[in-house]
């Protein structure tokens, strides 16, 4: 096959690929890091490139304008190269700096330190320092260093056994010397046995922080810990930089399969490197002081994050590498802390139900409850667990990153500028922005309330399409319906923040999926929501969402509203909590061994439930009054 | 200072060296390893080179000929360069090749595993292979590959704690897969930690293998043991590489403190590498199937082996870096066998008592038994234990490498062609070598006989002088007299095996350090040796030493002659019972934890009694004569 030659402007790079490779492949080849979120499908129209000299093939989509694709807009991802080319990447293409600043962090910080399950505990974190005066040596006590410093340790924490490496050992003799022996040394949990994982000179036990990130398929979280004030300091999330080979894991698990596990470590490791380097210069904390960093996620993320083969995940039994790794030190996969630092990436169930659950299980405390709870995390994979004290049952479904605000091309994450309400107000559709800024895109929170509201005022049908004639701010682009939301002249950028029918319809089929895999776990269980005393609702964006919209668009059942809780990111909620407290760290591990995993993907009648709730709020009218009838209970 | 050019002849290897610089250290700058044991001192006359052009200037010396000082010879270490200079470099002078075949291995092998000690114990070496039958998962029972593994590695291991590094849990997946889920996985102990430190498919459990490792300050030795069959395969020796810098760990100590430990620890690892290297070629042992080495040595050789700094072992108040490391990674200080095999550094006592005592406390059982005992370990240095199963005491003597057979001119290790035994039969002294050979040099076994030969044939007085007239095969050199033991026209490489008064000399001051020692402790302790119920004799010649001429001499007490035990080299004998049996190596950990170290620097008698034991056998002869009263007992 004939290569051919794409130098990117202005960037000034040239890659070589085979003719009929398409523009994307070229710019990852060439490393330019875009604004794609879709992974290549054509769907979410942000790799906009203009081709500037030479010839392409591609087919027609709806994601440019007419009046873009007079100026050489093409979409990367549907664009064949069949000669040298020219190409002009736009500033809006480029994939912001990852790192971002994130003014309205409290949105998913949940730094929530006042919450009981903070309260049950007593401070124990995973890594610690500890100031010691050591005793110095004379003919009648000439304990060797080594001995003489573990001595002293052992006396001062509670460890069945103790380790250190080679390189601290050797470090001793002059770090005791060299600071009149008073030293610090940092203590990590390796599982039941304690390692000296550091031994500096003079008095720093006042600096010990622990990095906590949750690993999104879509957003990735990161949260900075002060471990000796028992505090979050700190939070910072970015969009997760594997999106780039598709916007569900199973895609990045068959790219990884032929690409090897290495590419994608690297993204996600870079990701979260950026956000701990943000987050460490923001609040003037030193790397060398981050001790530890604590991952939860969903299964092929921690696979991912460890280099661990995922192949074996998509394939029929569905075996995980490894769903409960012991700690490593962080640098062993490039996470950038104390160079001795400890990466504990935490327990999952199954190769579909991750950490992420098995810390919102931890941060909610369904695992010590008498009462029957359930709850849903809401995320590209909608991940559930219905239990109390004595059994917890899990199962996962695939809903996409619609909810995220990813794949809706005015989609954004929860961050100013963001549109996280719309209500109607005398028939009026109105909306209120993040920070109160000019609106620049809209994020989960507001897409469920719009759809509410579209339906409520009947600008949409149960099925999601829109009425004609229903409203003025509705219009029809090369032949897709849209709602204006806010018109251009009203937004930050000039540009009309709007849904499409397509989009509207990928948001029904997330919230179908999360919908009815509730639905079929429960009547395995012989039980019905009626039975559920706690349902718990969590995710990047959980704690904003409205109630009587999700119940009005079927994304939860009518259930009695003082049973509703919004938990918010119990996935970092639990891993904080982890990090903070041994107890906590052990009730994982136990968490972990009592939850039975449910595959409904050896379900049948699965996708007829899902089917049935392909609607708002669902097929089956009947269902949702009849839940209703519970709130009078 | 002026810079001089030295060319050695024929490696044609140029170096410069300021002017005034040794010879010798020219040749360590050219990284030529020469056949130098004591170490720069002028005294072992090995390091032979010719100037062929350009200015030395330097001391007298005996050590040359004066067909040798005609023909342009200079030794090394005595001559300071002045100019640019030619050298050539006899092969006589080059080091050997280090690993040496000893066809008569069996001297120091300690190859015996019928001994009381090793049948105490139920075999379970350090590291162990398991055979894993694993069943495949399926939907009802998809468990994750390193769970599973885990999960049948802990029933059939009885550990209370289990770890496993990153890079293993890895390969699990395909390993699994690849091998119809049959595998290997090698064990190794931490503490009381079990690590799985190896993965691989196929049964390969019936090749486990362990290094074991005396590391002698003059000579290595090791072992290669069959960790399956529970026996000693074959065992090699080297001279300690590190000699170049100094016959005795003190000068060692000193220089590693201007050119860092590196220096030692890569010599002592190059010998180590080759001593195993050749115990698994000549024995058919893939180095992958070693999967521990286990070393024992004086405290500094530990320090060494580790790179853990030693200038602390030899200041006031004597404090070692460590002297109970935890187990590591042996490629962590570059001893090849398998690249996640374990070494375990044995526990010593202090900066002057090392593993190799405490291996020789456990292989003598004083430690356990009702009686008392003393145990002296007769190398470079001298080390002494006295106790029983309450209490032990020890101390260290410092005896210099003559007792060896190193810094003798003639001397050399007990291998064929040594002379080892020497006696007088009708007033003519002979002698027998190792395998019958023809005589070219004399051991340390054999050193003891002839010494105690020359005193009773009225050859040497009691101080060692050699007393005029007494033989016809004395004669003086350069003013020194010496005693001709075999003509050059009867030895192996036609020049004479002798010993001069001056190495004479140095056997008593050896003998006499370690004498005084052991009356000085026993002193301490208000016994005396009468006291002693077993009195063992350990080091690389132990097993060969005559008991009257060692008494004769005054190396050893004039006591009951069932009494005393020749142990041979307790240090490796030691360090094999903690290879391959649980319980000595953890009862290694108790004896260091229950002996008390005595400083013999902080003694003041000790200098009186060295003196008073310069004598043949003593300046005391009551108390050898008193002593041999205890025979009656």
């Amino acid at each position: 096959m004939t290569d051919c030659s794409v130098t990117f402007h202005p960037h000034d790079i040239r890659v070589t690929v085979k003719k009929g490779a398409t523009l994307l492949d070229a710019a990852l080849a060439a490393r330019i890091t875009i604004n794609n979120l879709c992974g290549g499908d054509g769907i979410c129209g942000r790799c906009k490139m203009i081709v500037t000299s030479g010839e392409v093939t591609g087919a027609v989509t709806g994601k440019l304008t007419r009046e873009e694709i007079k100026k050489g807009f093409v979409l990367a991802c549907m664009t064949l190269v069949q000669s040298d080319l020219d190409v002009e990447v736009p500033p809006e293409t480029l994939a912001k700096e990852k790192r971002i600043a994130d003014r309205e962090a409290e949105r998913f910080r949940g730094m929530r330190e006042d919450t009981p399950a903070w309260k049950q505990y007593s401070p124990s974190p995973l890594t610690k320092k500890i100031y010691l005066e050591i005793e110095k040596p004379e003919l009648a006590n000439n304990m060797a260093d080594h001995q003489r410093v573990c001595d002293i340790i052992k006396k001062r924490v509670n460890a069945a056994s103790m380790q250190m490496g080679l390189k601290i050992i050797q470090t001793i003799p002059t770090a005791l010397r060299e600071n009149d022996y008073k030293i610090t040394a940092t203590i990590g949990l390796r599982r039941d046995v304690a390692e000296v994982m550091n031994i500096e000179g003079g008095n720093t036990a006042k600096e010990n922080y622990i990095a906590v990130i949750d690993m999104g398929t879509t957003t990735i979280v990161a949260h900075l810990l002060d471990a000796v004030n028992m505090k979050t300091l700190d939070a910072k999330a970015c969009f997760n930089s594997q999106g780039m080979y598709g916007r569900e894991v199973t895609g990045r698990m068959i790219t990884a399969e032929k690409k090897g596990t290495e590419e994608f470590q690297k993204l996600l490791v870079k990701d979260i490197n950026q956000l701990i380097l943000g987050l460490s210069e923001d609040n003037s904390v030193s790397l060398k002081d981050i001790t530890a960093a604590v991952c939860a996620g969903n299964t092929a993320m921690g696979h991912f994050l460890l280099g661990l083969p995922t192949e074996n995940i998509r394939r029929y039994p569905y075996v995980a590498s490894s769903v409960a790794p012991p700690p490593f030190r962080a640098a062993e996969v490039g996470i950038e802390i104390n160079p001795r630092g400890l990466l504990y990436s935490l327990p999952g169930i199954s190769g579909w139900v991750g950490s992420d659950l098995t810390a919102g299980i931890l941060a909610t405390g369904i695992y010590e409850k008498d009462e029957l709870s359930l709850l849903v995390d809401i995320g590209t994979n909608g991940e559930i667990a219905v239990g109390n004290r004595d059994w917890i049952i899990v199962c996962s479904a695939s809903a996409g990153p619609a909810l995220e605000g990813a794949s809706v091309e005015c989609g954004m994450r929860a961050e100013s500028g963001a549109i996280e309400r719309v209500y109607a107000e005398n028939g009026v559709i109105r909306s209120r922005t993040i920070g109160d800024a000019k609106p620049k895109g809209i994020c989960g929170s507001g897409l469920i309330d719009l759809l509410s509201v579209l339906l409520q005022e009947g600008i949409i049908d149960r099925s999601g399409k829109i009425i004609e004639g229903s409203s003025d701010r509705t219009e029809t682009v090369d032949g897709l319906g849209r709602f204006i939301l806010t018109e251009p002249v009203e937004s930050l950028n000039g540009k009309a923040v709007f849904i499409t029918e397509s989009e509207i319809e990928n948001i029904i089929t997330a919230k179908a999926a999360i919908f009815a895999a509730m639905k079929i776990l429960l009547e395995r269980l012989e039980l019905t929501f009626r039975d559920i005393q706690h349902f718990y609702i969590a995710g990047a964006f959980g704690n904003y969402i409205d109630v009587e919209n999700a119940i009005t668009i079927g994304l939860i059942p009518n259930i009695p509203r003082e049973r509703v809780h919004f938990a918010g990111n119990t996935s970092i909620e639990g891993a904080k909590l982890a990090a903070l407290y041994n107890e906590a760290f052990f009730a994982l591990e136990r968490i972990r061994e009592n939850t039975t995993y449910y595959d409904l993907m050896g379900a049948n009648d699965y996708i007829d439930e899902f089917r049935k709730a392909l609607f708002l709020p669902h097929t089956d009218i009947e269902l949702f009054k009849e839940s209703g009838s519970c709130q009078r209970v």
